[in-house]
């Protein structure tokens, strides 16, 4: 059987996404697993279902390229509200997509009859605190904010000169994080946003995170380096982040980007 | 303007493949740049232009992920071969393929209507010689081969120990090879088929290289340590090489696999 699917990627986070409604699909993970490969599949970063719900519009199932399954993924979700919109299957501009971590709205930006950004209401940050990381590290402040999964930002005045790959494994194994935790290592630039690189929990060095991106931005606030609305400047791209702690919210606007269409056989 | 393109992979090899007669593509090297980047593109490891010829039956133009030309690639023309057939290009099972370094003819093998695997002759090789390395590199000893592109092989007893990453480049830009060489390290086992692990001029660690299998088999021919028909285990694949040295040719024999048909917008 063939089925069909849809290549995107917000700020450089490529996923391959299903419309389930026309193509259910059995066992996820394993195709998540066997089409996330570079060379003999069609190669992402994991697997999006786009599918039905009872409590929002649609719902979004994330599986990582391990096949383990993602909570959420704000670069999946603005590439999802751009899916929903130019494959016709709404024609609302404000979409209620669930998720493992909850419903989260989508406001889409429209170019022409296309789907330009998408600005998605990332919830309320938890746990944001100042924590000491001890000695014999090479930071010994940073910030713990929860986006629906852990993070741990560290501002330092030079962000290009950070070694991601020893510091990165190092925070996100430190003691203070039995869970572990994503890394966003960050900068406050003259003009007040922030270059930041991230160390994401079980992948490593990634192009961009929507959720780091958030944390970023709140850490920014909490320590009184931020302004109240950023721009986090990523290697795969730019997000703009706006914390409202009156409201207790976080609104993430950024790119989404369709690459190609594709048909694959599920039988071989 | 929409473009249809069909992702393949031969042992891992994998190109974009484009039908030219149906659409033709001008600057095709940006397009290979674009494409195969990982998470912004399609990802792949180059773009295959597969057009008329008025020498052979139809032709073929590789272009590798940094947009330059490459003469030919094994794996790259089985899959042009599986192509033509499947597409209903052509129905014969054997086809002259146009390539920058010549014809090469495709012998297709079916599995009921589709393309199994394909035979391709790679013509002689030349210019097959020991070479002293000299001093201070870890091996002393090589066996250069010219497939159309240039060889060199280094037989060692357990290639599983190779420190690719320092040993490739740094037999690519040997002295002896102002033009750079790929390098293959090859280790035979019991059986007298062969493990080996590629270094490609200008694309560094591989999953497999079609030329430098039929270069190791033609190197342990050369050297007494080969068989008439070999197979090269790589970390993509494996292929059958039977070199013929009354004939002076080679015959290499592999599979051919499709990924997904994909359509992309051009215009962006």
């Amino acid at each position: 059987m063939k089925i069909e699917f849809t290549k995107m990627h917000g700020a450089g986070n490529d996923y391959i996404y299903v419309n389930t409604l026309k193509y259910p699909l059995v066992q996820p993970e394993t195709f998540a697993k066997e089409w996330s490969k570079p060379h003999t599949g069609i190669g992402s970063d994991g697997l999006v279902l786009i599918g039905p719900s009872e409590k929002g519009d649609f719902s979004m199932r994330i599986f990582n390229a391990d096949g383990s399954e993602a909570m959420m993924c704000g670069n999946a979700s603005r590439c999802v509200g751009k899916y929903l919109y130019e494959y016709g299957l709404t024609d609302k501009k404000e979409i209620a997509l669930e998720t493992l971590s909850g419903i989260k709205t989508l406001y889409l930006h429209l170019q022409g009859e296309n789907v330009d950004s998408v600005t998605v209401d990332m919830g309320a940050p938890r746990d944001i605190r100042t924590v000491d990381l001890g000695n014999g590290y090479l930071f010994r402040e940073g910030t713990t904010v929860n986006m629906g999964n852990p993070h741990l930002v560290i501002f330092t005045h030079d962000v290009s000169a950070i070694d991601l790959l020893s510091e990165g494994p190092s925070m996100e194994h430190h003691p203070l994080f039995p869970n572990r935790v994503n890394v966003e290592f960050a900068q406050i630039l003259p003009d007040g946003n922030i270059r930041m690189r991230v160390w994401e929990r079980g992948s490593g060095i990634t192009q961009a995170c929507g959720t780091g991106a958030c944390a970023t931005a709140v850490a920014a606030a909490f320590t009184g380096r931020g302004k109240g609305k950023t721009d986090i400047i990523m290697d795969g791209g730019t997000l703009t982040i706006e914390y409202q702690p009156q409201n207790d919210r976080i609104l993430m606007t950024g790119p989404a980007t369709k690459v190609f269409d594709g048909t694959i056989n599920m039988d071989r």
